[in-house]
């Protein structure tokens, strides 16, 4: 048996809830943003850019969100479909929100900022009672975002999403991506992505974002392992600690530690890397692999995305992401 | 064993969290608020009301809360210390917010109303940061009133006193006190509401407020037992639920269940019967009595006070409990 | 012919325009308001007052304002009701707005404050399209209170009135009534202040409101006739600089300067002063009266009101205020 | 002499007010925006756009505004200066704005739209304190547009702006760029559009723009000359009505009439086309011209505008502008 065992007979593999919005990509890169005449418009977002990841190599995808009722939301639904994703628990907003923005400034592979346009963003708008229980209960698992849970009502569309899940056996995958720009303080953020991780399956997350949730109860320890163990005396099976460039660890409920590394890659910008890697990572657990060739599939793809301009556009298919371990196989830290 | 079981040796028995606000009851009752000429001032907000009842009856009672920086604030300070309750974590607000006010209209003892001010409250400005750890982990029980989860940073407060109770092993004991002007939506409501329940020891609502929490998720039953039993699977090892004027109804996890009925009174007003109620409840469990001696000695404390003009203020000794028992001691109903 | 011709064959005489709210005194006086016990409940809000005061000496009275939609709103209307003024063009809010409060504390003749209730008051949601051109033009003269200009709907309902009063003719009396917690800035005060001073035709206000005008544009040089000078260089035929206790100074378009001090009176409190001045002040402009006539009964008006606990219950009548007149008449410097 | 006589011996020309934003045109034009893959960066907004075509045809140019703390907000301060424009006063916000954005839609040269972020936009952050009193008085006219008046603080800034122009002889030149989506009410735009227009020296509007102002106030006549009446009897002393691809007809104080036409243009997009007119033809009341050469001028600026895909970066210079006018010299209707 598998460390994640998913519901058998569902009609999607995986439903992705939360922010949907569009990349302005500078098409002049290494130099400032003052100085970019040109951006190239894509679909973007965490959970938008996983669940084409996953799409793409796959998986049967849907996703909970909100657009604007203006062109960019209508180009967001679009997009979503024509990558096969199921968009029929995607509400359109009809307050006057809007779309939110993320201009990309790479100013050098390791020099890269985003301004954000998250002010009435259409996203945070979703409402816990537009979250419809016969679309969830459909999936073997539901991703959920960290930054759906930074304003309300969408903090309570995720806590709604997350009970219709638990309740009829959806496993719960939390990606905690967090971003600043969108909480009140550190404490809320702690607050409410722990209340998630308490009920998550799976999670996933950088240290800094670990240590985030753990910071409001206690001194913090920067310990993986320590942190592994907190969350699996919750209902954790499977915790993912994301190092940046130095790879990821990961640790499993049988108290098993997998660790592994980045594979090369001719890096443009670093964005999309922890998308690319959690789509074909998530893919990787529905296939029943173990877990290490879950991480070295999800690395795969990463080093794929970070060479292109894009994150969304550039999501690979699995011959992409196989051709690349291949040419590296002969290596042992991947 | 008693089915409670507190920790031994804190220095408080009992913090209340949440509202504190000014009570102004009408002096000339028995007619429309249009027509009443003055008011009485008393300290309100039901937690407020519920750590007097515990603290007039022996109760080492402490509270969380904020009060604004005005002369409203300085007499609820002033208030609870003169009741002996410890203040060292009420906070003064200096973001010029207000005193939340409760109008009293009492037009006959069945139809009284309130109209309150709640915009721009102190209460409800309470941060998760000014919980302090080292205050919560003093008492025996943690009473948290619902109202207080209506709106940020008050809600993650709540959230975050929950955890230090938790943590430290301080019973908590949640009641829900659903007061619909402060909420968005009744799911928003439901969704915060039951993620205190999860995590509480003894749960007071009626069962309206039952229902409010069993919404969200799937066909109302109106079953007391079944209601019960949910919160049991959680962590509640009791569960009273009230139906007004016809008493309450007591569930323990070791499949018990206690009906009580109320005591006769000489009805003046409506307004504090819960309170006072759940003020002499809480002080038999840390007595450690039998559920029905607590329900007993809770509904002689209400039949007191809903035959006066106030509610804190009104608050009984256990010498005029006793005596208003002893009055009706041949009666099988209470 | 006098100095401000008004309109003939109008049927109303005076329009007052801005706040209607509660005031809360306090009954037990000399001491904080934190040992307040009770409260008596009264009309308040300066342009009531001046609406009340006018409409006692016989002015036929109207009102342009808008009211909670609850029992103090009710109240409200029921009062102006019971006082003849003429209540067609008094809104009710539909929104959830609650009463402007104020309580005051009297802990010394010379030492009273007042604590307020302004968050979402109905009276500042007054929207421009609820002024009605036809109610306007059926006035002699228009009052404005300056509180009416703090926020926005409001603001733009006193401006459609200046313009339908300007329109047809109607006399605007401006009298700033500067409050301080309503205002973003000193400098929003003084420009839309100002822009309500350039087109009215008697300013009323005390030396500190007119300096808050001329403060944005220029040195400030506290000098009341170069602030006359001003005013009579747009379209003012009288301005009225109000100096607390040492009286009142007027000064008229033709050059003329008036000064006026204080009847002597058994002090109570100061709150009323100004508006039971100015009603009756307006009360003489419509007789005709000579300027230092106006200001002999405003001044007797106002010793009256400062004797009393309320403001609105105590506004006189003729006979009371020539009453206390007739009482010092041998002064010279009444 | 001329009709607008300005003040002498000042070191600017013209100072503009209002907003300073980002248009992002779209690359792939006659589409839909869903189908736009890339756009290109521009300065935006209307007095932007009038300032830049002012000072390309050699006014000595200044600027009030406000901008965002961020690569945006700096690329506009850069290319203000690259194009020779002061900008001592224009203010960075601090408070974590954002650069107000401008995507547009160009399905055809008939069919063009815009969608708009305006949300905590910087431009309207600029407070009444931060307009300088020194800096105004530099020039010789001030154009004031009217989109900065739809939001507090911003609303407040332009009157301040306006009373030290007239107290200084500094010319008004309102634009009233009228957009919907910044204001609550048309009551509220044409109560604030009409103050500024009553202290103004030129007026340049649409009919409907006019219909706006006069709207609140009586029935609409759609009446030119009426309209012009309406404000020659305030402090204006020319009425500019703009009938979109009609041409104009100026009024003057004077009683003369002059009407003018458009320019043929190979139209990518109407965008730019009142702006680059507005700051040709203020570029020809700086010169002393008649009025109907003024609108000449404007005219053939607005054709070359719009026959380009930008607005800013296309506004021409005198060569351009007197190139097209030579090669349609022979027409009487322009």
């Amino acid at each position: 048996m598998s460390l994640i065992s998913f519901p058998a007979d569902r009609p999607l593999d995986l439903i992705a809830l939360g922010r949907l919005c569009i990349d302005m990509n500078a098409n002049e890169i290494n130099r400032p943003m003052e100085e970019t005449l040109t951006f190239t418009k894509y679909l973007g977002g965490s959970p938008a850019n996983i669940a084409i990841a996953a799409a793409r190599l796959g998986v049967r995808t849907g996703f909970v969100g909100k657009v604007a009722d203006d062109q960019f939301g209508r180009f967001i639904r679009q997009y979503l479909t024509k990558e096969g994703i199921n968009t029929d628990n995607v509400v359109t907003d009809r307050t006057g929100s809007v779309t939110g923005l993320a201009f990309t400034e790479i100013r050098s592979p390791q020099d890269c900022s985003i301004l954000m346009y998250r002010d009435n963003a259409a996203d945070l708008k979703l409402a816990p009672g537009e979250v419809k229980e016969d679309y969830i209960k459909q999936a073997k698992a539901l991703l959920i975002s960290g930054t759906a849970l930074a304003k309300s009502p969408s903090r309570e569309a995720v806590f709604m999403a997350l009970e219709y899940a638990v309740k009829h056996g959806v496993r719960v995958i939390f990606d905690v991506d967090y971003r600043p720009y969108s909480w009140n303080s550190l404490e809320e953020t702690g607050i409410y992505c722990r209340m998630v991780a308490e009920k998550s399956d799976v999670i996933i997350a950088g240290r800094e974002e670990f240590d985030l949730m753990e910071a409001p109860f206690g001194e913090l320890r920067h310990d993986d392992w320590y942190t592994a163990e907190m969350w699996f005396r919750c209902k954790a099976r499977l915790v993912l600690v994301k190092h940046g460039s130095k790879g990821s660890i990961a640790f499993t409920k049988d108290g098993k530690t997998y660790r592994a590394g980045t594979f090369p890659a001719n890096v443009v910008k670093t964005f999309g890397a922890g998308d690319s890697f959690a789509g074909a990572f998530i893919y990787g657990l529905f296939q029943g692999w173990s877990v290490d060739r879950c991480q070295q599939f999800g690395s795969a793809s990463a080093s794929i995305v970070v060479s292109s301009h894009s994150c969304s556009d550039a999501m690979p298919t699995v011959e992409q992401i196989e051709a690349v371990i291949a040419q590296h196989s002969g290596r042992n830290d991947l």
